[in-house]
């Protein structure tokens, strides 16, 4: 068993080509949720939808979110009724936040509902939620606070940043799932998701990052920065604005406290000494994944760069 | 000022014709909410939205409701996911389910919320639910009680009925713009519309039949009976399944008590004397409206007959 935690596009990417070279039934998916939104009146919730959109092979491949080839019929119609319509939702795309709010409503845990849409879209890795409970990452910012979606869709991440909170996350908990996962997995792997916004929420829920820490499977991340820019999304400029080096080496930072293993592009083979100099074993390859091939072979690297880091590996 | 009281698409036919053949701003629609349902967690009120469709000329002129040319990607995408879709919602259709719901949510009252989508589809006469609060007509059927949709949709009316009731109709009002507008109505019409189903709940809800009663506007109903039968939905089956006789005058017997006039298809024209012995006056017509000219023309005459029976008027 292995288990990847995640957020949206990037992540989806190395999970993608996970699911592809492991056994069906090996891959574990653990996403994040607190970029969830209430979207006039459904659940929406973009990272686990980017995830199953991209395992279920129905990903828009040109967003790497939403549904290839999706409509807009409703979205238009709303936009005629003077409804809020900034952050996309299309046709195909509406219909899973339609079941997902009425299954949440029914009293179904979100690790069912997820379980359910991944069944019927044909997604063979599990997907879990990161928790059963409601967790809202807030952005604080020198224009104020806003809740995630606004910064990043509607405000598309035009404006910087001073830090983060994760509203609900002291009374929120690791789904007994997420927890079983952990404690199996032979290795966890971190993909090359935004530090902050994607896997910070994950680690911040009580009692993760002391599973991992205190956990026997090796951890291992892929580097979401490569020449010092995220290939997508803020997280570049997040950690400028928030006083970091925009650098592989400063996410690395991030997860010293239980990273054994950390995958960097080539482009950035010259960080590879800070990074061991933090207690972290480095491997370097092409991360940038644009083709299928690409998620593949960088998956099947990943994983036998952390196999060579198991407690009984000789190194 | 002239008000109508409709149900859904046989009353919109008159509603229509109303419309076109009366000043901008002269005509209130007064329409049933009983037959509302609760969709995967949205507010549908498909009366409301027949009439509003209808006078914005963007009903689907086949079937009498739902919107031209309007696609279903979202029903098929709920199918997928295993949620009932028996009652058929369109995509351009959901969007107004979406505003709807989300202005509810926000605490607007039922009145402004289809005031606001009559604006939006630039309906130019007022279109007032019958009750800001929820009303919901149960059908006792000999295989027990269903909700309205559940009969009519689903069932397909298919099952002989015992009886109605109205949940909710103790507790209800009449808005103040519904009396408001029948006080300041110069004339009440109740469209060609199910006496039990369409214009019976508006008529149950407290204080309003006696309003008709008492009010001084001659009130006027077109019969939805046409030669013993309704030209469309379950009105003639009912009646004769609540052993009424499924006949014109059936109709005219259950509004006796208010009914100043009634119009009736030349079909049933040797039906005039039994009416008249109710104390009702009668005009003889063509009622079945094909076409837009068919429904200005039932409009124009009805209207005309009407007047002849105000209070000032000589007969």
């Amino acid at each position: 068993m292995i288990t990847v935690l995640v957020g949206g596009v990037g992540g989806a990417k190395l999970a993608l080509g996970l699911s592809r070279v492991l056994c069906p039934g090996e891959l574990t998916v653990l996403v994040n949720t607190a970029d969830d939104l209430e979207w006039h009146g459904l659940h929406v919730s973009p990272d686990v939808d980017t995830i199953l959109y991209t395992l279920a092979g129905i990903v828009n491949p040109e967003s790497g979110w939403g549904i290839r080839g999706d409509t807009s019929v409703v979205l238009e119609g709303l936009d005629k009724y003077g409804l809020a319509t900034w952050f996309h939702i299309g046709d195909q795309d509406l219909a899973v936040h339609i079941a997902r709010t009425e299954w949440l409503h029914q009293g179904l845990r979100y690790t069912t509902v997820i379980e359910r849409l991944a069944m019927a879209l044909g997604v063979r890795s599990r997907v879990l939620p990161m928790s059963d409970q409601r967790v809202r990452t807030v952005v604080h910012t020198h224009d104020g606070d806003l809740a995630f979606q606004e910064y990043f869709v509607h405000r598309q991440t035009n404006i910087p940043v001073k830090g983060f909170s994760f509203e609900g996350i002291e009374s929120a908990t690791p789904t007994p799932e997420v927890l079983e996962a952990l404690r199996g997995s032979e290795i966890i792997l971190l993909g090359p998701s935004n530090p902050f916004v994607s896997i910070g929420p994950i680690l911040a829920l009580p009692g993760l990052r002391a599973a991992l820490q205190q956990g026997p499977a090796p951890c291992v991340a892929v580097s979401p920065i490569v020449g010092g820019k995220a290939l997508k999304g803020p997280a570049g400029r997040m950690l400028s604005q928030l006083g970091y080096a925009s650098s592989s080496v400063a996410v690395a930072q991030l997860y010293a406290d239980f990273l054994d293993g950390y995958v960097l592009d080539a482009a950035d083979a010259a960080l590879e000494p800070a990074v061991q100099a933090l207690g972290i074993r480095t491997r370097i390859t092409e991360t940038v994944m644009q083709t299928l091939d690409d998620r593949e072979r960088v998956a099947r690297e990943t994983v036998a760069f952390a196999r060579t880091l198991g407690a009984g590996s000789v190194v």
